[in-house]
């Protein structure tokens, strides 16, 4: 058992470095960019405030774990914006490789159970991953909202990028979505982010 | 329920304010202080990590759910550091007053709910809060194993003050202590944690 609580504490230790990994979401207060660790416990405490909102069967205890592990693939794989289409092409390979190796550092078991919660938060197909994906989306918008559409406007975002990102709060939470629908009309027409281009 | 939701957002984007509250642990880097918001996320995922550890009968969902908010308060209160004596004696007072305002802004049930976890959490009687409170206690000790003992060399911390916050750790996670414990002969014994005072 000291051996597997060895490699639980050093595996620890290393994803302290999630602390350092910027994300391009501003603090409410605007004072500088949101880091993947504070994301993830604001993702939690979300989906723990929001979960009576949430589709029957969805397990609250699953998702929380799912908030606490999912980005610490960008340990390795840094954030990929979220409207980088280029980044995109090569998430995928980057983060693979990230998994490897640092759910590797566990205890086989629960290594291979964490990385399958991982992966089973990215595929967004259970009821708890996409209740997680959903959370895992509305947290970065409701900041978006509080700072002036600040990411959309610094990235030039349009509004059907917002709203194909947010399928997902559309189908997890729809008790939320005519809100979250309400805010994006306003930041058109605010100018906080472009109409959607009229080619596509 | 619109309105509740409402409560909700608002009560999710005042705690953002946690991302800025500074602690007394640097990150393992040594690149900065450590906040709120990333010492509650770091917190959560030890709990979930080093479960097999717990003693029987704690329910790691009220874990994680204490995690996410036991230090809610300090966005009023600021954070007390753990060998503040002066500090400690308007803790109380100080946290009160920022749990009225907080839980106050969440929907009743809800905002009552999240405070009786808090309160909870802070009395350190029930199997759950002695597991959450062992778990708050290892992660900065952790931190400051691998930063040089950068708290106790900067506070000027003693022994037999860390022996004494680290009972939580004893109590609750007697696996984990031979190792906490050989820990901190080594800091004493590299000078970066003080002999305990022969007077006391």
């Amino acid at each position: 058992m000291q051996n597997a609580l060895e490699q639980q504490l050093r595996f620890l230790l290393e994803t302290d470095k999630l602390k350092t990994i910027e994300r391009h979401t501003v603090l409410t207060d605007k004072s500088r960019f949101e880091n993947d660790a504070e994301h993830s416990w604001h993702f939690a405490l979300m989906a723990m405030l929001l979960f009576d909102y949430a589709q029957p069967g969805v397990d609250l205890l699953r998702v929380l774990r799912m908030a606490l592990i999912h980005d610490l693939v960008e340990i390795d794989a840094g954030d990929t914006f979220a409207y980088d289409e280029q980044g995109y092409q090569t998430k995928e390979a980057r983060e693979t490789a990230a998994a490897d190796r640092l759910f590797g550092m566990l205890p086989e078991e629960q290594g291979a159970e964490l990385r399958a919660l991982w992966e089973e938060f990215d595929a967004m197909q259970t009821p708890d991953a996409r209740y997680a994906a959903a959370i895992d989306r509305l947290q970065p918008f409701m900041n978006n909202v509080a700072t002036d559409g600040y990411t959309w406007v610094d990235g030039n975002v349009r509004e059907d990028q917002v709203r194909k990102r947010m399928e997902a709060v559309h189908d997890a939470l729809p008790c939320v979505w005519p809100l979250a629908d309400a805010h994006i009309r306003q930041a058109v027409e605010k100018g906080q982010l472009k109409p959607a281009s009229k080619t596509e």
